[in-house]
């Protein structure tokens, strides 16, 4: 009996009708049972007359399994498998946890600090093999990628497969995809996920030569289908539908949208993560549908970030808070301390940014689609923000005030557990107190250069006295004073941090 | 006969009734006639049986005028006056100009640069010597300034004089206006004005331990009637009904902050320019209303500038877009080039910007409130930024895309006449090509450096080419290329200046 660890995947091969068009004329899927538990499981064509079914189980022991087909030689098909413990490094896929936030299926904690490659798996392996080097020094632990190749400037090369096979007079044909593409993508998510980087994968973009984003709306059906049958099984996929889904909405409206979420959510056992990503900032997707597990974004705006939480009452991930970069396209040529000031701005509102870089190069080998390598500073300053909330986090951090009331609508600041991070970006007082504790425990306060990647303990004085006169009195009433303050260096992009001392 | 400077101020002083209380029993007012027009000018009791009436002439040539009061020492006073040319340097009253902009009477356009000292004027003469020397060394145009004195952390001395007299009892009455404050802020009214800069006059606040935010309705809509009829006739007046108006709610309703302003109309002849001021970011008066010139807001969110145009349709002062320093309170606390890159992105996005500046003092000597010395880095940029513009101002500048499309959405670019401004603030591209010229004119290309204060010669390189294939063909068409294009040195807070060659 086959043996496997929790979350790792379970294939079954099984030869079949190789006639026709097996991608449209045949149906398989098998049911996965443990206990009293049964789970569908969808299968697919893997072309040269090889059908697969991939099964993640989510809990030990042993599972049977019994295939189900119209076509003889793959119904019925039976079997067992024995599933161990997780393998160390594999928390199971990534799932909302306290309504705002990610964890594991184990449990643990995911802190979204995602980057971007939208045609990385289209580029030359050379060039795929740095990206996963880069990716393995950077601490991105989530990655955006297309499952098609790109047409865009500085996007002009043929890439390394089609996605659709070809007919006998070179055209490609969208009733049959091309089981090789399909296994190269795999194979890199599942590099990514050995890595412990999650495959934020998007489906459709309108960015496209070939013809990919033009497919009819059944094509575009049986992609997704298609797509979610072969993947659902790695367990670190999110489902992104589309980068930048309303420069497609003349062709594709709205309810094949929703359509879509709903053919994800029939061919996906294990309800991976599923979201959608607008281009222009007034085109959010309504994120609160049902279908949708998390908001994803793209707003330079970040100060907002509590108010998309509000609306839409999901984690927010704002993947395009703009790119690091100098080239013309104003979406691609913040600065370093500006997007890594946008980081901790989002993080400390309670949501998630995402990187891209997007540095002119004489060959055009930009980070943001083709991958390669790093070559600005933000990335760095993102992977010490993710250490410092990491160290801290339980439940993820959320806003000081959800109200955002003064002066948590100026400055960021967010709390998980007994944590504290105030986040002064552009702000630099030289005395600060509200936030901090009003009991007189004992805490470890921490002064956090978000820029130079330091920390150091911060200096304490004592509370400013509140104002002694009646000035205000039509102003809400302010809170009590902390029980102390902090005294800080006056220069912008500072943080601190209050725990309680840990004996 | 009297011969004084169109737009300077006209005195009528008459000796009138001092028993009872002449401030609410004694009725004045003026009628001063010219040609076929007539102009009401309400009057004012000064104390001590003084009664005046003040009157600015916006025509040269002769006037007349008579009196009427139910007094029979004042009324039927009559004379006439010779109006002159204007003085040099006074260019009258500014008004609305170009539905989003400024000019004075006389057509020359006035860019907004404002700064903020609100009680400068209760502080000791010595203070106010030096704030006035500050000013003559920065380059603002218009100071905030209130009425009343100021209660408020770091604001805790007593004023210079009560702006109500005191009854036998040591309490202020209410009843009974104070000439004395009130003409000593008139010499400072005029003190500014003999220097070109606007008094932006703020009539109430919240922050207040005399009582004076506490006054009846009916004691308000008198202190607004006295005020403007003593006033109005400085051309350099601006009327701010509050400070943070919203903040005073719950004592004074809407509809009295309305009857306030229509108060003022009542009372003042030249029609000066009218807002009110907000706290909170979502408390905005509605700016729409007819007696409202002009929108006058506190704001740090910079980049939605032309959406407040677009909003209330009138030009759109952004007062508070926070002020630079270090104190506690954060909206006083962000650093110079946050303050100078608010500046110009407003000015790039067709508003004008207010300056204010919070450092921490061992005396809590701090110009927002007590002006005396500046102590930050943003006003030289600020009248650097002023000089820039008003080199090149006709109308006042517009966005270039009123409908802020991208690129306008993330970057700030302004035109006025044929002068095109562009700033890049966070973005750093190396080349750009956007909003420049699509003829094949002759044009001076300046780089500016917005900190460095520089301009210098830009590099002007070939417009980039189209990318050549089918991307983006669901994105709303691009415009032509322009006809050259810039290159950058891949830094922050640059702009660009393209003018046409003047021969």
């Amino acid at each position: 009996m086959t043996t496997i660890a929790q979350w790792d995947m379970f294939e079954l091969a099984l030869s079949g009708p190789s006639e026709g068009n097996p991608f449209l004329e045949v149906n398989l899927h098998a049911i996965f049972r443990q206990h009293g538990r049964s789970v569908h499981v969808p299968g697919f064509y893997d072309g040269e007359g090889t059908y697969k079914v991939r099964f993640m189980p989510d809990n030990i022991g042993e599972w049977t399994y019994e295939t189900r087909s119209g076509a003889a030689d793959l119904n019925g098909k039976s079997g067992s498998l024995s599933v161990s413990a997780p393998r160390s490094g594999n928390h199971g896929p990534v799932q909302v946890a306290n309504r705002f936030h990610f964890a594991h299926a184990d449990g643990t904690p995911f802190l979204s600090f995602g980057t971007t490659c939208y045609a990385w798996t289209h580029q030359p392996l050379a060039e795929q093999n740095k990206t996963l080097q880069t990716l393995a020094k950077a601490r991105f632990n989530k990655i955006r990628m297309g499952v098609f190749p790109k047409d865009y400037p500085y996007n002009v090369n043929e890439p390394l497969h089609d996605v659709y096979q070809r007919d006998a007079s070179g055209e490609l044909d969208f009733d049959r995809p091309n089981p090789e593409s399909f296994r190269h993508f795999e194979n890199q998510v599942k590099a990514l996920g050995d890595m412990g980087i999650q495959a934020d994968i998007i489906m459709l973009h309108p960015y496209d030569r070939w013809g990919y984003s033009a497919m009819s709306e059944e094509q575009d059906n049986r992609f997704f289908a298609y797509l979610t049958a072969r993947l659902a099984a790695y367990h670190n996929v999110w489902w992104s539908l589309a980068n930048e889904y309303d420069f497609l909405l003349d062709a594709k409206p709205m309810h094949q949208w929703d359509r879509y979420f709903h053919i994800i959510e029939e061919n996906d056992p294990y309800g991976h993560l599923r979201s959608i990503h607008n281009g222009d900032p007034d085109a959010n997707y309504d994120h609160r549908k049902a279908w949708v597990t998390h908001v994803c974004i793209q707003n330079w705006d970040v100060k907002r970030t509590a108010e998309w939480r509000a609306a839409y009452g999901k984690p927010v991930v704002n993947d395009e808070p703009e790119y690091e970069g100098n080239i013309v396209q104003c979406w691609g040529n913040i600065s370093a301390e500006e997007l890594t000031h946008r980081f901790w701005t989002t993080a400390m509102r309670g949501g998630y940014a995402g990187h891209g870089e997007t540095f002119s190069h004489p060959e055009d080998l930009i980070w943001w689609a083709k991958g390669g390598e790093l070559h600005g500073q933000a990335w760095k300053r993102i992977g010490f923000l993710r250490q410092i909330m990491e160290e801290s986090v339980r439940g993820g951090f959320d806003p000081i005030d959800p109200q955002m009331r003064f002066p948590w609508n100026r400055i960021s600041g967010a709390r998980d557990g007994d944590t504290t991070i105030i986040y002064f970006g552009e702000h630099q007082p030289v005395i600060w107190a509200s936030g901090l504790p009003q009991d007189d425990g004992e805490y470890d306060v921490d002064l956090i250069d978000t820029w130079a990647m330091t920390v150091e303990p911060a200096k304490i004085v004592p509370a400013p006295e509140n104002h002694p006169t009646r000035h205000g009195a039509h102003i809400r009433p302010r809170k009590p004073d902390a029980a102390f303050a902090v005294e800080l260096p006056g220069r912008p992009h500072l943080a601190i941090r209050i725990r309680p001392v840990r004996s």
